[in-house]
């Protein structure tokens, strides 16, 4: 027993791309965006998790760019007192038209992970396509395929709105990743 | 008099992207940066403004990304807290060489205006150009340029580094822009 916490230890040490395993987490998963950021919190102490908060925080278009990130960062807060997770996990590199598109998705990200990184929660990145392979099953799945299988995999009695589907099937593909043996090089610490 | 109050009055609040006029302001200028986003308060007082901080917040390479949100977003707060900065003013539209390079520079500066916001701070952001314009006489300066004139301005010992020379320079820019009698486009709020 001494053995196998000590082993643990080690490994979790000597690869930090290496989720925590063992034990269930409660998970916070975000999908960042200025105008709709959407955030799911699973609890994967049972077969199927429980949902304890999902939503999207919206910002207006005509709120000047640090109001929004207040928003942002405010609501998160809010949410992590809440529900308090054990672990973050956000979508990894990221798809951006153009600069100007990169320079705003980067800073409602970066309003985010500050948010994240202050209350001490290692954050996890997934890449996109990851996401959607490991909840619908094929890379380049409609947000709709993802959003109907988030609430068949979490018992919603709803279909939960698209940027909330799309963080909880962030949550969600990191509970999976929990119980893999091997490390996924799609998921690393951000 | 009065209609001039009054027509002021109503010039501000029509038109947002005029500064607050009238008395000393302590402006804290920020130029952010993944790995060295630098800041610098100064108070307008006296007519050689007096430099209350200004530095570099060094994140080192090998930090992963939410480790330097954090930091960008506690130094500043400990900046805030020392110094009372009454505006923020940040760098605008700045120039991304590709579409990696604006993500990460957005993630440092969300992180920052995220911090800024919570603390009520308006924040305004100055084209760089502009700040060129303002500090050194032409939009096309070089850093050193900027780091000199900066130095000369504000009677520093020392040339102040080159990424807190550039926060110094925005704050300047501001000050500037406060007793200008019409709203400048290159200074908008954000």
């Amino acid at each position: 027993m001494q053995q196998r916490i000590a082993s643990g230890k080690d490994a979790a040490q000597a690869d930090p791309a290496k989720p925590a395993g063992g034990g269930p987490q409660i998970i916070l998963g975000i999908d960042p965006s200025l105008r709709g950021t959407g955030y799911g919190v699973i609890d994967t102490a049972q077969a199927i998790p429980a949902t304890l908060s999902q939503g999207t925080i919206r910002c207006p278009a005509d709120w000047p760019l640090s109001r929004c990130m207040r928003k942002i960062s405010e609501t998160l807060e809010d949410i992590l007192q809440k529900t308090r997770p054990t672990i973050a996990a956000v979508e990894g590199l990221f798809y951006a038209q153009n600069i100007r598109t990169a320079l705003v998705m980067g800073q409602a990200r970066g309003a985010a992970l500050a948010t994240l990184a202050r209350a001490e929660l290692d954050v996890f990145e997934i890449a996109p396509r990851k996401v959607k392979q490991a909840i619908v099953g094929y890379g380049a799945a409609q947000k709709e395929a993802v959003a109907k299988m988030v609430q068949t995999r979490l018992a919603l009695a709803k279909l939960p709105e698209p940027d909330a589907a799309d963080a909880l099937a962030i949550a969600l593909t990191y509970a999976q990743s929990i119980d893999s043996p091997l490390p996924d090089p799609s998921i690393k610490p951000v």
